[in-house]
């Protein structure tokens, strides 16, 4: 999967670094991940450590959205053969399926499709008896492709919005929490469309930590956030929204429409919620393999965030301590992290945190045998078309140029014309960065 | 020590974290570690694993400087009694002594007393023969207090330099490559003007990962540098020094000064250089506490450096994931790092960088049951009075001032509104930053 992985491979703490990474992000792939945890016998449907007997409902649907979700919702029609009854899920990633409509919409700006297929949705859950079953595949870019705005509301006017919020440096929490409060899909509203029907949700997550309620802006879990939240997000970055929104939102604070529904409304307790692949599953596979060669693994982190060249530090300084005393664990030893870190841009060059990550990294260490490397597993790390990079002290040369290059933000010119860029294209997952630092003494 | 501790010590997680700190300082002691480090048996002196036979020398002399050096001396009066004839060392923080001539210099900006008290370290040294057993107490300090000005070069040239390389900006290793071209002692000089001695020096690190030609400007180590590094860092640092200085830099490089000695130098077959105390003294010692108190104790690194924020990110992310996963150890466990992190001001509030650090990494953490504590072995971080601090989620509050301070490098003000700064006073030892965060899940 990693296209140049011939000419990266140089010693073997290299091949190493490069194994985990292939392997974290293959078993994060969502079809991967719905295959290991999906499990039919007879009319037992296993998942993970719950049993579904489907012989219990009259109808099986499927329901859902995001960059993977078409082929999140194939795993499913594999497993359910005839048993499934009907579905629709939006994505920009189409796959070819039997008995569930794809609908093909747009990400980061929503658009018609996936309004047309959003609503096909809510009116599937309106069906919905008690007898049903909805199953609900969710993966990152499910909140732009599920767009569904409240009465009073155009869709040029949530185009605008979302294009708003995205350039205003607000987290994905908070931009969620206005679209939560702009739509009939989002913050547990397709669950409770869907009551009293059975749901279970089958997600992947591209959001550190997992917060439920953030992958896909959370259709069926419960949400905690409010109109007045919304009017708060939008007054923090300064945008005016079009009329029609800030009515909306106006009259839903002054308690004239309803707020999305907390842990207490009863279709909760008919929902269950999956994490099928998220950073950690990654990070167990890197780890699986570094074991297997004999490697000691030490999992740091799932969830380390801030800028990247800093994070770098910290991390590069447990790998040195590694290699001169021994702590946190003794050489050779592969230390794996996730998460996600960001990018202050300083400079107007090249590059995505995962490369400055690397590059950073690189320059604090003074000691041979240490390799780092760093990709977004979504295969795109950035402004760039790698997905990462890997290096060690050699990689570097003098450092003054890679130093000139960090502060220019333009770790992508630098870390390429080294031959240090890991190209893999698109992967077809997304569940952030993963960080592989390989110590070993032998390797210099 | 911790002068404020019964308040500070909320829960169990409080109590450790603050022994932890209290173990680590009092174990980087100067006068402990020496008394750890030195065994004197009859004609025997042990040297962590080094046996020197007093014996074979004729005489034995003791030189040295640093905020430490008075204290280190009299150890070393009373491990050798009437065998030590005599000595000088050059200190800000004097002690009483018998047979070693004290002198009180200053720091940062070095004097005329210090340049006398150096002065006779080199006629000491000149004196020394074969038969001459020197040791040489060095501790952090010791640049500024041991000022030695090549000939043609005034003390108040030296003044006016080192006041203007510590406002630059330069590293630490910047500013001594340059001192060391301007000094008849540092950079190895004190070493080859006391061959053909047996010089043994004892050494207390400030410097992370213990560059021996670093601290105390290396006076009896071998040196690299050269003079035309020494120009290198005054243009990159835009210094225009007084004449004299770059006559000397400026012949030097011409090749009509000597360069400092390397490692080639005959001198150093005979010299023996040890570091008794350092930033890993204290996170051995903070270890073996928090063994004892029946958590898992895992030192993460001693070299931790970068921007104090942003460090804690990562480590707060460490915590949060050994709590909620296990990794990379179980919770209880307690992670140790030291180094030196830094803080760019960009505010105009009072802190420092562990303040800094508690803060940020409290504000990434949102779990109960993890205590974060850090502070400056000196007792003093950056422009406070405070030597570090303790927090937990509840600290904060709501987080919402907690953030506001941060942004205006104020953690100093809110985390002592908060009743969360640790107070010490000056320690008397300086071995860098001690960070400390107790996971437990009990101890909510």
């Amino acid at each position: 999967m990693i296209h140049n992985r011939d000419r990266l491979a140089r010693t073997a703490a290299h091949e190493v670094a490069l194994e985990c990474i292939e392997a974290g992000i293959e078993a994060a792939r969502p079809a991967r991940a719905m295959r290991a945890a999906l499990e039919r016998s007879g009319s037992e449907l296993r998942i993970e450590d719950t049993t579904l007997d489907l012989d219990a409902y009259d109808e099986i649907a499927v329901l859902g959205g995001g960059k993977a979700a078409a082929g999140m919702a194939r795993v499913v029609e594999e497993s359910l053969g005839d048993r499934l009854d009907e579905g629709v899920v939006v994505t920009n990633d189409p796959a070819e399926t039997e008995r569930i409509r794809v609908v093909e919409g747009s990400h980061p700006t929503p658009d018609e499709a996936g309004m047309e297929g959003a609503r096909e949705e809510l009116a599937l859950a309106e069906r919905a008896s008690e007898d049903t079953l909805v199953l609900c595949v969710l993966s990152g870019g499910g909140s732009a492709l599920l767009p569904a705005p409240v009465e009073g509301v155009g869709l040029g006017e949530l185009q605008s919005l979302t294009e708003a919020l995205l350039a205003s440096g607000a987290t994905i929490e908070e931009i969620n929490a206005v679209r939560k409060h702009l739509s009939a899909l989002k913050g547990g509203r397709l669950a409770t469309t869907a009551a009293p029907a059975t749901v279970v949700g089958l997600l992947v997550s591209d959001v550190v930590e997992n917060d439920l309620g953030t992958i896909a802006s959370g259709p069926i879990v419960p949400d905690e956030s409010t109109h007045g939240d919304a009017l708060t997000v939008l007054e923090r970055y300064a945008i005016d929204p079009a009329p029609a929104i800030r009515t909306h939102l106006d009259s839903g604070a002054a308690g004239e429409q309803p707020e999305t529904p907390d842990g207490e409304h009863p279709a909760f307790g008919r929902t269950q919620v999956h994490v099928l692949a998220d950073g950690f599953t990654a990070l167990e596979a890197a780890r699986s393999t570094a074991d297997d060669r004999g490697y000691t693994p030490v999992i740091l982190s799932s969830r380390v965030e801030g800028e990247a060249r800093e994070a770098a530090k910290t991390h590069a300084a447990i790998a040195e301590e590694a290699r001169a005393t021994g702590n946190p664990a003794d050489s050779p030893v592969v230390f794996l992290s996730g998460g996600e870190t960001t990018v202050t841009m300083r400079g107007d060059g090249r590059g995505g945190p995962n490369q400055e990550f690397v590059l950073s990294g690189t320059l604090t260490i003074d000691s041979d045998g240490i390799v780092l490397a760093s990709v977004d597993t979504d295969g795109s790390d950035g402004a760039s078309d790698a997905a990462g990079a890997i290096a060690d002290r050699v990689t570097l040369d003098t450092g003054e140029r890679a130093r000139e290059a960090l502060a220019d933000n333009d770790a992508y010119s630098y870390l390429a014309g080294r031959g240090a860029v890991i190209e893999t294209g698109p992967t077809g997952t997304n569940v952030n960065d993963l960080r592989v630092l390989v110590v070993d003494d032998s390797a210099r």
